[in-house]
């Protein structure tokens, strides 16, 4: 497809400490004007994070946009500039305190790709050892271990809702079966 | 975890077409004062559609956000005060010409419980007739079908990159093969 929707006038309506809001003119394909309202939002990275006893390291904090608890994989927001396999370790580590002897790169992830811009690479890491763990102040994460089994029970039953945890869990799984063909 | 970030104050910092964004001060665990900038969004449902032949219906439309096409799994927002169910059933039509015999509830799917409290309801479609597609002026969407290993290989390979797509076809498959156990 060729059609692309020409932007006939944007307006940064909020800048934010995590993400800006922009409201595009835009033309559409019918050839009448209308808004897209667009979330900017710097990425981040997502992991999979599998010990050596082949479990699933996962957390559980509390959201304020769900006002609850989320069961999910480790992740975070990229620095400025920041190469996201950097940031993959470094979330790793200051998150659940495991260090990673192998991070490989799995896909990127688009959550919302009807309002939103962000993308989170996805990583797979392996052969962890343990540290200390060193979490934003903001933040209070419960560190859990789960097999894959367990987390596609979770999934099915609707016990695992963050998107980016399943969409990894399954590209993670895709990439695992791959490579023992 | 019992902890909760209490807000300390809310303000709607933008009410717009499809989400609206608040900004919340709250006080955080390390019991300092925090901003949270939350994306409202109604919600929306995602479909795994599988023919009769075990094709997958995929979509491939402009997505501004990202100034490109994006291939996705037909998807659409909810009516305000619109049954989940009865969405599934309306988006797959409009945008796919597709009738369902089967509509079955999967999981939903939070894209991005960092920021934003929009859930999607995901659902297993089958026992497929064609019919006249019905899209939003707004929308030009081109379909396509591939077997479920096509797309488990785009998916490997980052040619499929929207979030809901991946997590959908990952639930999708998970309740196949608990239904042949």
């Amino acid at each position: 497809m060729t059609f692309k929707e020409e932007t006939i006038k944007s307006e940064m309506v909020y800048k934010g400490r995590v993400l800006n809001l922009r409201r595009d003119e835009v033309m559409t394909v019918s050839g009448r004007p209308s808004v897209r309202e667009i979330v900017e939002h710097g990425g981040g990275v997502a992991l999979v994070a599998v010990t050596d006893e082949g479990k699933i390291i996962m957390e559980r904090q509390f959201r304020k946009p769900l006002e609850r608890d989320v069961l999910e994989i480790p992740a975070g927001k990229l620095e400025p500039g920041e190469d996201p396999f950097e940031a993959a370790g470094r979330e790793l580590a200051e998150e659940t305190g495991y260090r990673a002897a192998n991070i490989e790169y799995l896909t990127r992830y688009y959550p919302s790709v009807g309002y939103c811009q962000e993308a989170l690479y996805m990583y797979l890491c392996t052969g962890l050892t343990k540290g200390e763990t060193n979490p934003d102040e903001d933040e209070a994460i419960d560190i859990y271990e789960y097999s894959f089994e367990e987390l596609c029970g979770m999934i099915d039953r609707g016990e695992l809702e963050d998107g980016k945890s399943i969409a990894a869990l399954f590209a993670a799984s895709l990439r695992i079966a791959k490579k023992e063909k």
